[in-house]
């Protein structure tokens, strides 16, 4: 899990009520070269639009971060803020303001400011709590209603030198009341040019957290950002170059894992369930059908019942905004086949014992084109509904 | 209730295992204008595929419409007992098999096949029990998860002649397993341009079926019908001339009607919310942001738990691909102003109030220009899991 040259911290400054951890740090010993993906919500939390503004000077070396208020919904105050964590822990770690990007989650419309002097005061503690191994407090310390922490690891030789890419992550749909935001952050210490680790990051990030799916909500704050000091010591990494694909690889490894997880650790979910789409004219009408059939709640409430209703993921498809034709649909739960050319050919029995699984593959092809695409997705429970009807406030 | 010239029934013919009513006619002693709404799935029933086809003629005298198989995923096959069950009435009723529309709702993937020669023994029973009241017979024949029986109508006065709509309609979400369909017939006796009867029923279904969601899922089988048989006498209704408005009025009344009824009715529901959206450069932009929310899990989930949680409703907005200024968003519990120019300005208690009423308004203003529009949509609650992933096959 160590990556050379990043330390990293996690406690509690005296936001959430519960008195969990609520503060992370993450810190390189040098400037880190960054890359960020942002959400692409129109309403940003404050933090997501400074920090929007800080990668695009390229680097980075901490990056702070705060669970149970979003900050998002607070006007110029949210800005200010923000602006006030940065330059306190500017002061303590004694290196330029730019230098360190912010993020939020939690608590949709509630402001900070009632709780900066503490985090204020917290400041010399979370800086002398930073060490080599401390990425798992820090991976506590950004979970909200997170059933377990989220992290991944991966070691990779290149010409003979030894790079590490570690993430954590956090998310489990936006939940009650409002707690938001998928966030990821990922170190490493392999060099990489920086256009090569931008494209990298966004491809990763279109393969792991863009194929996921709880309940179809975008969060205000989502925000993944990857750092990279290049301690391994081997030669930048160059797009297409010698070992790239190597290093892509094990970042689509890592990404992908922590996204799994996030579908994982869904609200109430029981399954994880990954729906694959082939034989599309275009991969724009693969994902629009990933993402349809996905989020249906009828699928997803099918899934949870274990119930082999393969109706419902054919009537999701008919209204995807994807154009084929139904007499050319297969349909797939695991191997076996449910639906040959738009009609039953189901094993009832064998369907239903598939779908008592825990990990589901559903496979759906039009045979109309040779692209594909997927999505992973959870169940829709009794206890989704249940957290998210919950009045905590 | 009774409209001139029309008779209809409704009676038990073997389908359903419950031995409740599932076969209903409605017919027209002279032959009918028609016009049709048809869904807009990919994946259609065969009944749909045949019934837009004999609505290009423009004339029909009957619809025969059968509840507890939807035949749909049904190929060829599908097709043929479709149009077995329309000529084998067509002998019945001594007319046309062209002037005889069927109509389908029920599971998806099963065959009518076996079920045909039970359907055709209950042709003269069906057209025996043909009446002017037996409307409500056949409003309860098309039922399939429905709680209660949709009907609607009103009378108005054309130039001293008495004109009345009727319409009795069905739906309540796609149901375990799969039984789908939102379907609505309409009659009346009043006399309509065909070119207006046509533009009008467009109308009235865009600002009331298409105003709704209770899952998001478009049915295969959705199927709005409007005959008209001018036994009113009226001189044809042409489009805005005289008395126009008066039977507009009336139609979109009578199918806003139909459509409160299948939201409240929607699976598991204890709300019934209208979403308004104002201040958008253009109705489609104020359709999707309306349509985004109203489908959105998580603002589904809040009015079930009756949570002012109105973080959520910006979430949603923000990621229905509309371009806003976050800053200018004004939103309203009822009367009770919850965010002012992208801010919370909430009196929870009176938020939490408002939202405990069966009935609730949103309204969210973008202040960005003068277009409109709403969507009405249920709650996500406990009980709408349990039906849907209840299996029952």
């Amino acid at each position: 899990m160590i990556v050379k040259g990043f330390k990293a911290s996690g406690i509690y400054s005296g936001i959430k009520r519960s008195k969990k951890k609520d503060l992370a740090l993450i810190y390189s010993e040098t400037p880190a070269q960054v890359s960020g993906v942002f959400t692409t919500n129109v309403v940003k939390a404050a933090p997501v639009i400074i920090g929007q503004k800080k990668v695009n000077s390229g680097r980075c070396q901490a990056v702070i971060i705060n669970s149970g208020i979003a900050n998002v919904c607070t006007g110029k105050q949210g800005m200010t803020d923000a602006n006030e964590i940065t330059k306190s822990l500017a002061k303590e770690l004694k290196i330029k303001d730019s230098l360190i990007i912010p993020s939020s989650t939690g608590l949709i419309g509630a402001f900070l400011t009632s709780h900066l002097s503490k985090i204020k005061k917290s400041m010399p503690d979370i800086v002398n709590s930073l060490s080599e191994t401390g990425i798992e407090d820090a991976a506590h310390a950004i979970m909200t209603t997170d059933a377990f922490i989220k992290m991944s690891s991966k070691k990779i030789k290149i010409d003979g030198k030894q790079g590490t890419i570690t993430a954590i992550g956090k998310g489990a749909g936006m939940i009650s009341p409002s707690m938001a935001t998928m966030l990821c952050f990922v170190i490493t210490d392999i060099a990489l040019e920086k256009t090569t680790q931008d494209r990298m990051l966004k491809s990763a990030v279109n393969d792991s957290f863009n194929k996921i799916t709880v309940d179809g909500d975008t969060s205000t704050n989502d925000t993944v950002l990857l750092m990279s000091n290049g301690y391994a010591g081997n030669k930048p990494i160059k797009f297409n170059g010698r070992n790239y694909k190597k290093v892509e690889d094990a970042l689509n490894g890592v990404l992908s894992d922590i996204a799994y997880k996030i579908v994982e650790d869904g609200e109430g979910a029981t399954k994880v369930a990954r729906i694959n789409i082939k034989g599309t004219k275009t991969i724009k009408d693969a994902d629009k059908l990933a993402h349809t059939i996905g989020t249906s709640t009828l699928v997803k409430t099918a899934l949870y019942g274990q119930d082999p209703n393969w109706g419902r993921i054919l009537g999701a498809a008919g209204r995807a905004g994807v154009k084929f034709n139904p007499d050319k649909i297969d349909l797939y739960f695991g191997n076996h086949q449910v639906c040959k050319n738009g009609m039953a050919v189901m094993n009832e029995k064998k369907a239903a014992k598939y779908l008592k699984r825990k990990d589901i593959e559903i496979t759906l092809n039009l045979n109309s084109g040779k692209k594909s695409s997927f999505i992973l997705t959870s169940d829709l429970t009794v206890d989704y509904v249940k957290f998210n009807s919950d009045y905590t406030t």
